[in-house]
């Protein structure tokens, strides 16, 4: 069967786009922002990779995967492709601080990068060819989420997006560096979306990064069996029955594959600045501003947060007992931030969460729910133990869409997450071959040897 | 923490049931019916492994799974036991001629047994603690599959049950003997929940058998993970945006727990008269009833199927064009019984679908949806080339709970399916040695020799 007779609809467009998409068809400021994520990426997964979560995962990578094909960021073990690319999604993604797709909270990049960039290491990928992947997979996956999030759409918010969407992504980036005919890449998605899923209940828990970790193996491996010839529906996305109408109620296909190749979703996914759910940024933010108000010398004693509701719905753990659980706690996190006038990984470690002064704030965090705050703002009221009341309004949240990490945020957060594990000329180097990854040869290669 | 705090709900009973679990509290009739579904799999593993879908499952398994743990069978190789246990499920679904678990359509035992062999082969397990696994992972994955799609619940009609379900049933048949305590069958059950998924657009197609290979070894994953200490939501069932909230509407969750340990959902799983959907049975029992009424020399001309809606929603494929849509084709089906007066593997290959005889008939199938007609029952009429109608009706389909498959149907169903892979003293060989299961002392070894 030839690519013209597969049925029409966003599953052949997805696959066809995605069986041509290359380096240079991209603008520039979307090869950029590839090359910025990744960097962004490979941080986050040196950040993470001393986590439990990343040691349990590996001790059972270590008696069921396979052969030694790529690097474990961080450790010795190797093992095969979609393997590594599991555990190393665990590390970057355990400390939410990876990034965000703004409108749907999809975390895009760990399952990409991940997959990628263990791919590379097995196989000979160009710079160019892995940054236009990395697009790819990135695009679709937001474009996906879009489909399942975005209105008319009613999915149930408990669904946990990045599951169901990245390993499309995934599938159709290593699809992308498999030159995959558009026929393999509607298998292809029929296949990694068959494997899509994940619930909102596992967040607070080391279960909420093997999500994104399953998410990237499962696309390794659904390129890998259409590459083999393993065929599979090639409406799957759209069919009665299939992975639009399942998870969602109403949804607009049409969010799937409007203005592809010309608007860029990428451009809409943010790396966080705060090592927590994005929902929480802004008020921190807020907090931030409040403390230099202030300083160091006043006692926060009570505050009011007034945000949009997702904040609470998804963030409101109200008494983080683990790290883990601080990643989705909003009050937490405000008390952080006034106590200390930092948020940073110091903030999200044990310490910090039994820290009498910043539990005693946070149990008295009062937070309001308005539909009225957009997404990326907060109103943050705090009440000063001499007796003073003091507000901060943060209209566009740092990070977001409109006032983006910029290079040298982006190089200081790399740069205090590589840092935990590499020395400073390795972070030095390291940095420079991601910001250079354009030119590589053999990323997978050349990145592997300096991280070793 | 111990099994006394987990906190109470359906999660901590199913996962205190399982780390309980032993071949001695199982009644006799139960102890025989986990035996006749091990044995019902290892036919069918044989009988499909043969396929394509397996060929090219296992090419993917042989460049991404693991170290040579458990056999493919039918193939010399040996992976992992996660990749050994995917790739042996997908050959014992891809003819459709496994098991059902009557009320919810869900096909139980292929992931459940498929994952408990191979991990057999790596492992030393009993007979006895063999087959009290098998009955567990069958038994959670049907209770499961009762939350979800029986009333109150309104699940989606396009969630793929097996999909969702068999994971936790696998995962808690692999902890089982792993003698974890309950609250890692906690974690273990959150963690394979996560990994559920699936949706019935991929019937008809090799991803529709992905999906249960999947199960398989995402419980694998999910009990080891649990193992080594990954931990998980401890209430992922019943949480709010947990599990059963995601992928149902209004399920009553008792279904689960209900007179666990003494009343047996394994003995409502039939196994298959004939390889294809369950929903198709009773139309093709009517169908031998007819030919057998009037003979090989008669011709049909046109037939009108009165059966249960779900019947045409899941087998409605009208004209079939290769063996895996076939499993899905009632018309197919009820043609083929009609003139051939048999419905074995046989009639499931595309020499049968292109008989000019069949396909003349398919064409002229009137499918008739009667919700007063039960799932189990079929009401067939049939025009004769002479001019006759004759009508047959099935209030009972064999395989289904009152008529169930007798020892002799298994043996003789395992003897078609084992014998086009085997010698005929290895036959017999094997099914004494799986009629005996109970009496070995390393299942997976005394088993894996004469299959080698």
């Amino acid at each position: 069967m030839t690519q013209a007779t597969l049925p029409e609809g966003i599953t052949r467009q997805l696959a066809q786009y995605a069986a041509r998409a290359r380096y240079s068809l991209l603008p520039d400021h979307v090869q950029t922002e590839a090359s910025r994520a990744w960097l962004n990426w490979m941080g986050c997964a040196l950040g993470g990779c001393r986590e439990p979560a990343v040691e349990r995962a590996m001790a059972t990578v270590a008696e069921l995967g396979g052969g030694p094909q790529a690097s474990i960021i961080g450790h010795a073990l190797r093992t095969d492709v979609a393997s590594a690319a599991f555990v190393n999604c665990i590390g970057s993604s355990v400390l939410g601080y990876d990034d965000a797709h703004l409108a749907t909270v999809a975390h895009p990049s760990s399952p990409v990068c991940s997959a990628l960039f263990a791919w590379s290491e097995r196989n000979l990928v160009s710079g160019e060819d892995f940054l236009a992947a990395v697009a790819l997979g990135i695009e679709v996956t937001c474009r996906l989420s879009n489909v399942l999030v975005l209105p008319p759409s009613k999915s149930h918010g408990g669904l946990y997006v990045t599951g169901l969407t990245a390993p499309i992504g995934v599938a159709l980036a290593i699809g992308n560096l498999l030159r995959l005919d558009a026929q393999r890449m509607a298998w292809a998605i029929g296949i990694a979306a068959s494997q899509g899923g994940g619930f909102r209940a596992t967040q607070g828990t080391m279960t909420a990064h093997f999500r994104p970790g399953h998410a990237a193996r499962s696309g390794v491996w659904a390129a890998r069996l259409a590459a083999n010839g393993f065929a599979g529906n090639e409406v799957a996305l759209e069919a009665d029955k299939g992975f639009v109408d399942v998870y969602s109620t109403g949804a607009d296909l049409a969010h799937a594959v409007d203005g592809l190749g010309e608007r860029h979703e990428l451009l809409n996914n943010a790396y966080k600045p705060y090592p927590c759910g994005i929902v929480i940024h802004p008020t921190i933010d807020a907090c931030l501003d409040l403390h230099r108000q202030f300083g160091q010398r006043v006692v926060p004693v009570r505050a009011t947060l007034r945000v949009h509701p997702s904040a609470i719905s998804l963030c409101g753990i109200r008494e983080p007992a683990t790290t883990l659980q601080s990643l989705n706690s909003l009050p937490h996190w405000a008390a952080a931030a006034l106590v200390r006038g930092r948020a940073g990984v110091q903030e999200m470690l044990p310490a910090c969460i039994v820290d009498p002064a910043v539990a005693r704030l946070r149990s008295q965090i009062v937070l309001v729910a308005d539909p009225l705050v957009g997404s990326d703002q907060a109103d943050v009221e705090v009440a000063l133990a001499d007796g003073r009341s003091l507000q901060a309004r943060v209209l566009v949240a740092r990070g977001s869409k409109s006032r983006p990490m910029n290079d040298d945020d982006l190089d200081a957060k790399f740069g205090s997450q590589a840092g935990m594990v590499l020395p400073a000329d390795r972070v030095k180097q390291l940095r420079a071959l991601c910001r250079g990854t354009a030119a590589l040869h053999h990323v997978g290669h050349e990145i592997a040897v300096v991280l070793a």
